[in-house]
């Protein structure tokens, strides 16, 4: 891979994912992160009107899932054979679930439902993830599949303290499988290293980090 | 592939993208199509008390776009190789992206805010991702992806109808290209004789069909 370089707002939400296996890789990558006042005359010139992209060698990538997928067979972290990558692409599509869950209160415009979806939010989507997700991992030796390092996992830990900015909870309270497996991950040295050289996100991220 | 029991509504949906998978691949299924009266006391057994789920030789698999991933990988409608898959993935997530838009407003349960997504839905969303759509499968020898059949025309034909049941337009309508790809995919034997043989769906899709 030649040139690679990633469009997104200065969050680490759905391009995360993508830094972490960029970085990962050892893939030189070149960021452009948009700030929210530029974003109505940029969405019009995005698929679909949305980021992130990420364009290699000029071609312009969309869907960040697809996009980690993609990352993730060149990094040898999409699984040994096709039914362990398709374990793989059920736990990725579940985080996802949750994140969709979490999203659509945290950006809700009514404030009525909005304080109805936080409720079941709180109270039994996030339980019921997590408890999972944890239970999962604690079967798994400390990964979701497998036993074995997967980019579920990177991208369950690229992502998950930014559910907890948006759900404003902890997401790994009490959940210590979770925990080590985020510190097994932000421990890779490439990781580690992304994580300490990553310029500051545009909001405060303190109370998750 | 042994034994393989589908479970879902009696709806095409998300389920139905499975159906044809496995009928494009000759694979023989059982399915339990739950009555709505039934999933009250169904859901808390699902795995994240959600269908469709398919289980293959006892193992219960969730998630339909991994499921489907994984049986076009099998009947090599998957991609000829990483690039291809990650381009037939991302149409794939791009349709997702516009079932999610459709049913978020379908499902609405605040009269207010159902009204307005309608407008955006029908004025935007709706023409953005199909008129893209259109002129990609027209770009593409009347395929989605690089001239020949790969599973995200299979999933896209398979959930159409449904798309246009919720939205209450023919989102096929002055889209020649897609009408052309819905036909082909239809007339495939093996689809065919599925879209043929099915049971009937417990709602009038007569005027999308």
């Amino acid at each position: 891979m030649a040139v690679c370089k990633l469009t997104y707002f200065n969050l680490p939400a759905l391009a995360e994912p993508i830094r972490f296996l960029l970085s990962y890789s050892e893939i030189d990558f070149e960021e452009i992160r948009i700030e929210f006042e530029q974003w109505p005359s940029i969405k019009p010139t995005m698929p679909f009107g949305q980021v992130p992209i990420l364009e290699i060698d000029g071609k312009i990538l969309n869907q960040s899932i697809a996009i980690c997928r993609y990352l993730a067979k060149k990094a040898g972290l999409a699984g040994k054979d096709e039914w362990e990558s398709l374990l793989i692409d059920i736990t990725v599509d579940n985080i996802n679930d949750l994140r969709q869950a979490i999203a659509s209160q945290a950006f809700d415009k009514n404030d009525e439902s909005k304080a109805k979806k936080y409720v079941t939010l709180i109270n039994e989507t996030i339980p019921l993830y997590m408890n999972k997700f944890e239970y999962t991992v604690g079967e798994n030796d400390g990964y979701f599949v497998n036993g074995k390092l997967s980019w579920a996992d990177i991208l369950f830990v690229a992502i998950i303290d930014f559910f907890g900015y948006l759900a404003k909870v902890d997401l790994l309270e009490s959940r210590p499988k979770l925990q080590a497996l985020k510190k097994n991950v932000s421990e890779i040295p490439q990781i580690k290293s992304w994580i300490a050289k990553r310029p500051a996100f545009s909001y405060d991220m303190s109370n998750n980090n």
